[in-house]
């Protein structure tokens, strides 16, 4: 029986140390980000079926859990038989994301909220992902969102902001891929796709990691992109680098035309943007793509030198709003990736209070037990009870594995706190 | 449109000031829990549905949410539509309570956890109740739980750590209600209840409050239970306290013996646990049942004088762990009453960064607010932007009651951080 005993496929559970760990990263994150002047929200876990299904969510969509309706008939049931669409029988469904439940809860409270939101969202996610190493059908989301902002303090208050909440989890040292939805389509008008064929483009050069320059020219040119040298455009692509900006044509002095696939407008935004974040590595990289459809301008990811894969990464996506709200309003966000950057923090242990266990004999009193508690922990210690045990050094290696810091024997001749003798467990 | 943008039905969305509140609230619990030596762990908000509905969560059962299974085929539905068993097209469900989903946690991983092993879970629950004024769809429960110890130093310890809790939250002067299961067998078996009816009786003596001795009589009287005076027994019990002790048989010098019904046994082990807990106002009521099944011994409720209702509760369910296990593992728990707590407690000022507001002019550049912003923070503000408004005061009156300290004017004279002069806002 017990070996059959697990959490659903695909989901975690986390013990004592996993969890203390995540809630430690989770506050630290939470006071950065409140201190550079976002607020916490919360909204439901699960929203409404027809509002995770309305073409805002991308691939994740395909991936919602669905909830079912209380109370569903017979008929119900022979209705969903006939059409055979299950998801009839679902009105709601967990969230895929936190962005979607954002714009709803925009919508709902734009009355009560400032002109310029900045918020903080934390909670987890779902998706029916095939379950695979790195990947849980729950995990946590960690998203800021700046909404009603146009220019670009949003993305440089967004991109200060993580900066300083990665550095306060001791990661420091990331750098910032910068692109914009802009400039990829500049390259994609270069190579003449026609636009109800942009988006699946855009998820072609997505893997450019992935199948390499000839790999994404072989998938561009099924969609009709038939330039002979799009593999090498796609190297020199993604190659690009600041140096670009020598050859905007807004610099006197410097004969070199800027490429022709190059949106200047774009581009010398994003040459502010590095600009106005200084102490942080800041890199142009024309092909960064990022997976949903929604973004509009600038598109940014975070990676750390140490790690070969990103640690978050946004956008801008100033249209969105608009399909709950029913007006448009300017909007910007950045995710990080916890469950990648929980793996790779350090246990602190600054700020902890000291941990002591004690070790009692069962004759002990109850009470007694209790009254040597309460003094331990009124005076700022961690307290907690371990029955004496045959195996005492057992006890004391499973405790001090636990974070413990020191211990000490209770027995019916202890009369109180300060009789009792502390020995360092020494971890 | 807008008007019809709402979160699903009896769920709700919490707003800055809201979502503050309750991670604080939150963070106080953590924070006493663990240091009387309890380890937060957490469990994804799915289980199976086979484990939900397994008769551990009584009526709570019907409540759960079902999450339908991934790749539901024409056949599926078919054969759904036949049996009239919706139900059948769910694998998992969202999780009523959090004590199953600690009795599975302890089943899988068992062998990690120490003998006597203390958790915390906080997380939300989700139930279908009809909505109503103070029930919600989505809440939060907050439950700490001593696997592994049969003594009474798990009752202690709860009692205390719950307490604890309550007075750090500023909810001093709660009192206890105690009372054992034991008990309440040794009365039915005084009226006569047959056993297979024992749960409904008890079912029905917890509506005391609501429907009265008569009420609850003339329900009993349903079940079979025919003696002429239950109503005024009821009414006896109803008052009963410690004054039964002077009864008791192992109190030599009273000749008044303890009354039948009385398991004496049980009322020695509950005045043992109220002198072990000095301090705290601790009542014996034989009509305290707690809703739930599982419970076997001791039972408990805690309320405040200033309110009319429970603040938390909780009991021994000494053969639960044991459904998943299938091996008897005693077992202790405590859960606060979250939603109903969080609503009382004032928001608290103290360890907060003092708040600042720079309301800045457009033709201010991006970078030196961000300058701005940066020596701030790094001097341990909280610092959030606000453009310059035609209405001033309608600003300030805004971000004073979002909670923020101080505001300064920022032109393009403003050279650094030093040179603004902050003005209180007064809240």
């Amino acid at each position: 029986m017990a070996q059959t005993v697990t959490p659903p496929r695909g989901m975690r559970d986390f013990l004592p140390a996993e969890k203390a760990r995540r809630e430690h990263a989770l506050s630290v994150i939470r006071g950065v980000y409140a201190t550079h002047g976002f607020d916490e929200i919360e909204t439901p876990v699960m929203e409404d079926s027809s509002r995770l299904h309305a073409g805002l969510g991308g691939d994740n969509e395909k991936l919602a859990f669905a909830v079912m309706k209380r109370g569903i008939t017979h008929d119900d049931l022979r209705a969903a038989a006939e059409s055979g669409d299950a998801l009839a029988l679902a009105d709601l469904g967990l969230r895929y994301d936190l962005t979607v439940p954002l714009a709803r809860f925009y919508a709902t409270h734009r009355a009560a909220l400032p002109p310029v939101f900045r918020a903080i969202q934390i909670g987890p996610v779902w998706r029916a992902e095939r379950p695979q190493k790195g990947r849980y059908r729950q995990f946590v989301q960690c998203d800021i969102d700046i909404i009603g902002e146009a220019g670009p303090l949003a993305e440089l208050e967004l991109l200060t902001a993580t900066v300083a909440a990665l550095d306060a989890l001791g990661l420091a040292g990331c750098r910032i891929r910068l692109n914009d939805r802009r400039i990829l389509s500049g390259i994609l008008a270069s190579w003449g796709v026609a636009d109800e064929l942009r988006e699946r483009a855009l998820i072609t050069i997505d893997k450019l990691d992935k199948i390499g320059p000839d790999g994404v020219a072989a998938e561009l040119a099924t969609l009709g992109v038939e330039k002979a040298d799009v593999a090498d455009e796609l190297r020199q692509l993604a190659t690009a680098d600041w140096s670009l900006a020598d050859r905007q044509p807004s610099q006197t002095g410097h004969g070199v035309p800027a490429p022709a696939w190059l949106d200047v407008d774009a581009y010398r935004d994003l040459i502010a943007l590095r600009d106005a974040v200084p102490g942080t590595g800041i890199d142009f990289d024309p092909t960064l793509v990022r997976g949903m459809g929604y973004y509009t301008g600038t598109i940014f990811e975070i990676a750390h030198p140490d790690f070969g894969y990103s640690l978050g990464g946004g956008g801008r996506y100033d249209h969105m709003i608009g399909r709950f709200l029913g007006q448009e309003v300017p909007a910007c966000g950045f995710s990080i990736g916890f469950e990648r950057i929980v793996d790779l923090l350090a246990v602190r242990d600054e700020g902890r209070p000291r941990s002591v266990v004690l070790v009692y004999d069962a004759e002990v009193e109850p009470a007694e037990l209790l009254g040597l508690k309460h003094e331990l922990v009124a005076s700022g210690m961690r307290v907690r009870f371990e029955r004496r045990a045959k195996n005492l050094r057992g006890l004391l290696d499973r405790v001090s594995a636990d974070g413990f810091d020191a211990w000490a024997s209770v027995t019916s001749d202890t009369t109180d706190a300060a009789s009792l003798e502390f020995r360092d467990l020494g971890a």
